[in-house]
C-alpha cells in the first residue's frame, strides 16, 4: 500500500465506520474528565495497540455536538508497524473493538483505507435526518430518545414550501454560530420533511458541510415555518440578510443523527483531500 | 353506558393502550420501592384523579417482567362516579396523562370500555417479538437496548424447523417456571423466525396466554437450535417431557417486547372474560 496523502512514510491508515447513540455522550471530540465518543474509542484502541501520544492521528468526518447521534460516522487512524504488530494474529475487527466500548458505540467495519483517503478532507457531503414527535403523534418510548418531542401540530407541507427557499449554493450566516474569519456559505444540496407511517416527522439535509449549529438552526426554522409563525418569503428574506436572527431557534441535540459521510470515488480521493484543505478547515466545528 | 361485567354499579371502566422501554422498570406490577410501570401510571392517574386506595381496579392484559418492553400493552381503570368529576373539562387523554409520565412509558389511547370488556380475561391472545443481534449482526446502539447481543451464529432456517415442532395445543412444563396448582398447558399459535434487513434475528411468538417465563425459554431452545446444539427432534421430546430441563436456557428480557393483545369482537367480550375466569387465572404470571 503507498503512504497515504498526508500521512508521513511509515504509517498505515485504517478507516473506521461507526454509529454510536449520542445521549450520555458529551460530544464526538475527546475532552478531559467527560464522556465523549472519540474518548472511548480512543480507550478501547490503546487497549489494543497500546498508548499512542498523538491519538493514533485520528481525524473524523463529521464531528457531533453532545447529544448528537450517529447512525453512520467515519473516521480513520494511522498507525505505525510497532503499533501494527501489537495487532498480533487476530484482525482488528469491529467485534475485538467493540468488546471494549460501552453498548452505545459500535464499530461497524474497520479497513485498511484507499490510497489518499482522509476521513475529513476526503468527504463531499455529509447527510443529517432530524426526527420530531409533535402532536399529531403520540411519542414512542423505543424512540423517544431520539426524538424531539414538540406539543403543536407542524405542517409538513408548509415546512416543505420554506425547505425549498433554502436549497443551494449559499450564505448560511443566518444559521450559524458565528466564527471570526470562517465563510459561512455552503452548498445546501437536499432540504426535504416527510411524515413517517409511526407518525413522526423526519427532516433529511445534506450539505457539503455544515457550520456550527446549521442543521439544529435549519430544522428550527422550518418548525416555525410548519407552525405558520414564518412564510416561505420571510424565510428567504432571513436567509438573505446572513445575519443571526430570533425568528427562530436552534433546536436541541437530541432528534438529531449524522447519517452518512459520502466520499468521491477512489481516484478522486487525494484531489478531494487537497482541494478541501485549500479551501477551508473543513466540517472541523461540530454540528 | 351499562355497567361493564365484572364491575359493581356506578362504576366507569377506561381502556388504556399505553407502550414503554422496560429497561429501568422492576416490571410491570406495583411493588413498594421500586419503579415499576404500573407504579408510575398509578402515580400519573392519582395526580388527575386523586388517591384511589383500590388503584382505579386496573388490571392489565399482559403483565411483563422486569426488563421486558411493551410496543403495545393494554389496561384497564374503573372509575366512580367522584373520580369522573375529578377528569373536569379536559378529556382524560393520552397527552393529558402522558405529561404526568417520564418518557419511557407512554399512553398511545384511552378510551371508554366496549361492554363487558376486561384487559385481562377478555383478551384471546397475546404477542411477542424477542431481538437478538448475532455475530452476523454489527450491534446499532440505537437498539441495543431492545436486542439481546449473542457472540455466535444462528442459523434461522435451524431456528425454524425446531419452531414448528413446538405449535399447537401443547403441554410447555419443559418451558415454564413450576407454579402450584397451576396448568402448563398453552396453545401456541405462532413461533416463526425472520432475519431483518437490519441483521437482527426476530422471533415472533403468539398463544392464548404464557405461563411465566415461557417466551424467554422458548427462544432460549431456538437459539440451541440454531447453533445446531439441539434438533428438532431432541426439542420435540424435552417438550413432551414436559420437565425443567438444562438443555437451553432462559434467555434475559432485554430482547422481549410485548407486541399485541388481541381481543374479540364487541360481542363475545363479556362472554371470553367469563370463560377465561373459570378455566384459569389467565395471564396473571409475569412473562
Amino acid at each position: 500500500m503507498s503512504a497515504p496523502a498526508g500521512v508521513s512514510g511509515g504509517l498505515t491508515r485504517f478507516r473506521i465506520d461507526l454509529s454510536y447513540d449520542g445521549t450520555d455522550f458529551a460530544g464526538w471530540a475527546k475532552q478531559p474528565n467527560l464522556r465523549t465518543v472519540q474518548g472511548e474509542l480512543l480507550r478501547a484502541l490503546t487497549e489494543i495497540l497500546g498508548k499512542s501520544s498523538e491519538d493514533f492521528y485520528m481525524r473524523v468526518g463529521g464531528r457531533t455536538d453532545a447529544g448528537v447521534h450517529a447512525d453512520h460516522q467515519v473516521c480513520h487512524i494511522d498507525l505505525s508497524d510497532a503499533q501494527l504488530k501489537r495487532i498480533g494474529r487476530n484482525p482488528l475487527s469491529p467485534s475485538r473493538i467493540n468488546s471494549l466500548l460501552p453498548t452505545d458505540i459500535s464499530v461497524l467495519a474497520v479497513q485498511l483505507a484507499k490510497p489518499g483517503f482522509d476521513a475529513r478532507f476526503s468527504a463531499i457531503g455529509r447527510s443529517y435526518v432530524y426526527a420530531i414527535a409533535d402532536s399529531e403523534c403520540a411519542p414512542n418510548p423505543k424512540w423517544v430518545r431520539y426524538t424531539l418531542t414538540h406539543p403543536r401540530l407542524l405542517s409538513v407541507e408548509k415546512m416543505n414550501s420554506a425547505a425549498k427557499k433554502l436549497i443551494g449554493l449559499k450564505d448560511f450566516g443566518a444559521f450559524c454560530k458565528p466564527r471570526e474569519g470562517a465563510t459561512t456559505i455552503r452548498e445546501l444540496k437536499k432540504l426535504t420533511v416527510k411524515r413517517e407511517k409511526d407518525g413522526r416527522i423526519l427532516v433529511f439535509v445534506s450539505a457539503d458541510a455544515f457550520c456550527h449549529n446549521m442543521v439544529r438552526a435549519l430544522v428550527g426554522a422550518l418548525m416555525a415555518a410548519g407552525e405558520g409563525k414564518l412564510s416561505p418569503t420571510e424565510l428567504a428574506k432571513l436567509q438573505q440578510a446572513a445575519k443571526r436572527t430570533s425568528a427562530f431557534k436552534v433546536v436541541g441535540p437530541q432528534g438529531l443523527s449524522l447519517s452518512e459521510i459520502r466520499y468521491p470515488a477512489a481516484s478522486q480521493l487525494a484531489k478531494q483531500a487537497e482541494k478541501a484543505r485549500n479551501i477551508r478547515s473543513s466540517e472541523e466545528i461540530s454540528v
